[in-house]
């Protein structure tokens, strides 16, 4: 049940979700302009990659893509700049008690890997949603995993232990770059 | 007359082109490949943005766009990681002797100049295709001709005299990472 002034009412207590929205990219991109805004970082959401097929020009001014199909992403969602580094990261959600690699592509994770091995921030930020709760992993922790397990889902319980939980705020609704202080800036 | 090896006759001398391609686009993008392949930088082109409106479900694992828009971009075409630092461009032809600003969207320039301020690098790469020359002008440059002029379009002599020219080479074929250095890394 949510209260249209967007208090939530869990078991007694209320909990203020400011402007939270429904999904974890639409929270990240109302972090994004709030950092933009603020001129603490300069950090976008690229395009869907789409490799369009057909184009109808009805006017001179206008035209129509009538034909285009999804392409397999080569990079991550999310990238720019802050505190003069290259900053990387893949966002995603989840509704169960792990994370399926499968929900990233193996293009996507070399390059984090590769962003990292170049001197940038590199990272994953995975929301486990019946949880609530949203973690940033380091690139070098996936790479752990991938090469220590077998499992082709990453258990919460491993974010718990090597990601860093990123609070919910009311601005921004992801302090993400909190935590990137914490980790790559010793802040 | 293009000749299919790659050489190009013009008043009776023989060019050499190599892979080169039709265009500053294919070409960055050749070039954007081999300084991944060479682990040099981590540079890719930005998806064409699009505002998606309707797609068609054909069957469980193919999904196709039938109605989608050209957006307008918030950013430039390329951004990537180059020795540890954040580089962020636009890149653009001009057929005639000067590059008309109505090429490059304000919000565009705004972005260039943010990520300056944040430490970055971020320039634009015009090619005259008359002229076939290639120039880096850094963000800088671009901002002054803004601030003190009241041309719509910038002179191909304002690139000779503030930005430098990019040799065509065999590989990569735009060598703007060699600017770059030569700018930026003192190299």
């Amino acid at each position: 049940m949510k209260h249209p002034m967007g208090i939530k009412k869990t078991g007694g207590h209320f909990i203020q979700y400011g402007n939270r929205g429904m999904t974890l990219e639409s929270d990240l991109s109302s972090s994004n302009l709030y950092y933009l805004e603020n001129d603490i970082a300069v950090i976008y959401k690229k395009p869907t990659p789409l490799s369009i097929c057909k184009v109808d020009y009805p006017s001179r001014m206008e035209a129509v893509i009538k034909e285009a199909y999804f392409k397999i992403p080569s990079t991550t969602d999310y990238n720019g700049i802050y505190k003069g580094k290259y900053i990387d990261f893949e966002a995603k959600e989840t509704k169960g008690q792990s994370f399926p690699l499968a929900n990233i592509h193996k293009h996507q994770i070399v390059h984090l890997q590769r962003v990292e091995k170049h001197g940038g921030i590199s990272f994953l930020i995975v929301r486990f949603t019946k949880e609530d709760q949203t973690f940033l992993l380091e690139t070098k922790f996936l790479t752990k995993f991938l090469k220590e397990e077998t499992r082709k889902s990453i258990p919460l319980s491993y974010f718990q232990q090597y990601g860093v939980s990123i609070p919910s705020r009311y601005n921004p609704i992801v302090p993400y770059l909190k935590i990137v202080d914490q980790i790559y800036f010793g802040g």
